[in-house]
């Protein structure tokens, strides 16, 4: 993994790169993982020895909150965070498991927000299966969340481990990185 | 229901009303029912004579258009909406049905891009079950979808029955006109 979201593999355009633009990797990537009550992002960018950490945290909401609120909240937090890093692609989970229609509902509403905001801002966005997350950071898809958690660490050189909804946004940044390498990037779905 | 939501019966706040401006009633009402590809939307204001409709419609988003291009749209109309008309509050239903958790995902979705917007605005968000709309605009919690877009129709005198999506929006704030007019409105919940 390590090398594959290195960037060494020529995907640094050179000035006289004939690519048109929109074939051009991206290189400041946001990861987000959206929900009411503590959505974690991460935004990592492809520097010439591999991804870097930009930014990353958890967007908190407390329980006393209205809903709409905590919309509120999520869909200017990240228009902010957009605007001061000015990535131009943005990655969410793919399928997912929600308890029941309820939780589904409300976390659909936190990704909404969320989307809305990116979109605005002109961001591509993609959504990766969770499983193929856990294959390409960990190496197989049933890996537990701390192990993503403590591998994202290892290929960002982070000092701790990042809080596990902010590590799961930078797992799928990096995941993009991955994909974005391959001839035929199949986990992403541009949505 | 005509003389229930006809705002007949005091409030209308003379002059010199003592009550503090919180408790004043809204008198231009946003209903919405949002979804990925019709969202509806109705703007009524509350009139000397009772509700009046201003704005009704449904935003459309074409099939080919991607999931993230329609959250931008429906965040972006219903700003300029809240902008044009400046309601003060937004109502949309309560617990529905879906399909399934990618239905209700998707549904999500539609849902925090709209009430990301409205929310930004300053708008009071508050929910009713599909049930007590029914119940308020027809009699019986288990009518027809025609037969509350015809009492819309009627209780609006408008010329012609609006699309099934935005009679729902109107019945909406038709409903929460109703709501807010009786001494323990229990059928809204503040979200």
């Amino acid at each position: 993994m390590m090398e594959r979201v290195s960037g060494r593999r020529g995907r640094v355009p050179a000035p006289d790169d004939e690519r048109p633009a929109t074939s051009a990797p991206h290189r400041v990537i946001l990861g987000i993982d959206p929900s009411l009550r503590g959505t974690g992002y991460g935004v990592i960018r492809l520097g010439n020895t591999g991804p870097e950490l930009l930014a990353q945290g958890v967007l908190k909401c407390p329980r006393e909150w209205n809903r709409s609120q905590c919309l509120v909240r999520i869909n200017r937090e990240l228009q902010s965070l957009v605007s001061q890093w000015q990535p131009t692609v943005c990655v969410v989970e793919g399928l997912f498991y929600a308890q029941n229609l309820r939780t589904a509902i409300v976390m659909g509403e936190a990704r909404g927000a969320g989307l809305a905001a990116v979109g605005s801002a002109g961001l591509e966005v993609y959504e990766i299966a969770p499983r193929r997350v856990k294959q390409a950071i960990v190496g197989h898809g049933g890996a537990a969340k701390i192990a993503v958690a403590k591998m994202v660490q290892r290929l960002l050189g982070l000092p701790k481990t990042p809080e596990p909804d902010a590590a799961d946004a930078l797992a799928l940044a990096l995941t993009f990185v991955h994909e974005q390498g391959r001839c035929s990037p199949k986990a992403l779905k541009r949505i």
